[in-house]
């Protein structure tokens, strides 16, 4: 089985994708980055092993990190991007017109290297005049900058390597800080089936210091069991009550995951996820 | 990779589960069936090397397939389900205090045999007094049976063996037929990401018989990709407006998965599915 790439989870479970070519393969001062061409599911975006982004379906985790943030809040005008180094995370955000500057904070630069060579599907997004792609650590800019966020986007890898920080209360006090008065935002939030220690571990960080924290769900087929979560943590909007359903309809933009009856549906919880995060779900 | 079973999608994916134990294998006139113990997801049937259920997460499918059909007819006296071999569907559908019947009609004894040996969890149901379990095809058993039912669930594999008549105009005919002035049908519906083609075929097959034909989708971890979609087919009954919430609140059933947010939400598909069953969707 050479020509298969494996991830596994844990040690009992794991998901192959066939692959043709290896594109793409460094190991940087972070972590080891490898772009594959696979036979179905277009170029894909390893880091340590882990799948992060494939082609074929990538549009699926960029429509639900980004719009369903950016069609909550009434304005948001400046967005900061957290990891995300494909750049599909951006890409999404700077198609709202609302949007004036997008900083995106990466920590690898090898990532947004590899991905602007051979993923330029999302990777497009660099050439864009409104993106500032900042080559530093998101721990530190989040607690230095003085900027202010209406959107921060915390696209980041498993709390393992350059992202366990991301997974503290110390960054979410910072990003509450560096956030305007009516921010949001939205954090990967794993997998409510196989690692809901995990996400129950990020649910208690978000509820003590957001008023409106919730989950929502979308399906990755590249992540494993395909099943996904985000975290929605905000200082003020909510994320059914506050959608802003004319903008979505005014925005006559086209996506190919994202709709509206999607947005609301995807904060239904199933039994077993509720009954995880019972006391941590909060609407402010 | 001895200890391990690997479920192949085509020829560019694949799923991976650690086995302890090969606890039961048999080819039977209709298939080849294999109960594996594994080491994170309880014990697996497959049908073929095709995935079945596993224990920790036969759940979503069960209470997927049973409980939203059950809880928009008002009143289901007589179900029927085809296929379902494990007996999950028929164990759900017996906790409804509603339900007076449930015909089971399994083509192959050894799938029930070796559930009933090795599976109890979804076996159990073998031993309730108001099961009625045939063994025979159900294709000729819709074709020739005098009975009527309220609710009719097509527990099937995909397309291919025993599963492939199940796909027809005459099989949704004769079922049909069989069916109350008010019934409802939900099929196994294939994966709207990696199986459009099937799940389309199966839309333009209800589309001609039934004036109200939706599709809904739910997780399954153990199939491929993760996310999995059920046709939903009915004479009167529409799946959201006519749900019955007081009849859920009031069951006291409790459930892993199924709750009435999570009902409404699933009929809300992404836009790239929605795109490919264009025209196939109706609300009587």
């Amino acid at each position: 089985m050479s020509n298969w790439f494996f991830e596994k989870m844990e040690d009992y479970y794991q998901m192959g994708y066939r692959i043709e070519e290896k594109l793409f393969e460094e190991t940087s001062p972070f972590q080891k980055i490898t772009v594959y061409q696979t036979t179905h599911h277009g170029k894909m975006l390893c880091n340590d092993d882990l799948i992060m982004v494939t082609e074929s379906d990538e549009f699926i985790y960029h429509d639900m990190i980004v719009h369903v943030p950016l069609f909550v809040h009434p304005n948001p005008k400046k967005v900061l991007v957290i990891g995300g180094g494909d750049g599909g995370t951006a890409r999404e955000v700077l198609r709202h017109s609302n949007v004036e500057q997008c900083v995106m904070v990466e920590i690898d630069e090898a990532v947004v290297r590899a991905c602007t060579k051979h993923i330029p599907q999302t990777a497009c997004v660099f050439d864009n005049p409104l993106l500032d792609l900042k080559i530093e650590d998101g721990v530190r800019y989040v607690a230095e900058t003085e900027e202010r966020f209406d959107i921060i986007l915390i696209d980041s890898t498993d709390p393992i390597g350059p992202a366990k920080p991301l997974f503290g209360t110390k960054f979410y006090k910072d990003i509450h800080r560096i956030l305007t008065d009516d921010g949001i935002v939205v954090s990967q939030g794993e997998s409510p089936f196989y690692l809901n220690h995990l996400q129950k571990h990020l649910a208690t960080i978000i509820h003590d210091i957001f008023p409106i924290t919730r989950f929502y769900n979308f399906h990755n087929f590249s992540y494993p069991g395909g099943l996904w979560s985000f975290a929605f943590s905000s200082k003020k909007w909510h994320p059914i009550r506050d959608m802003q359903i004319k903008r979505i309809q005014e925005s006559h933009l086209e996506f190919q995951y994202y709709n509206e009856e999607i947005h609301k549906a995807a904060f239904a919880l199933p039994n077993y996820q509720k009954k995880a995060l019972k006391g941590l779900l909060q609407d402010g």
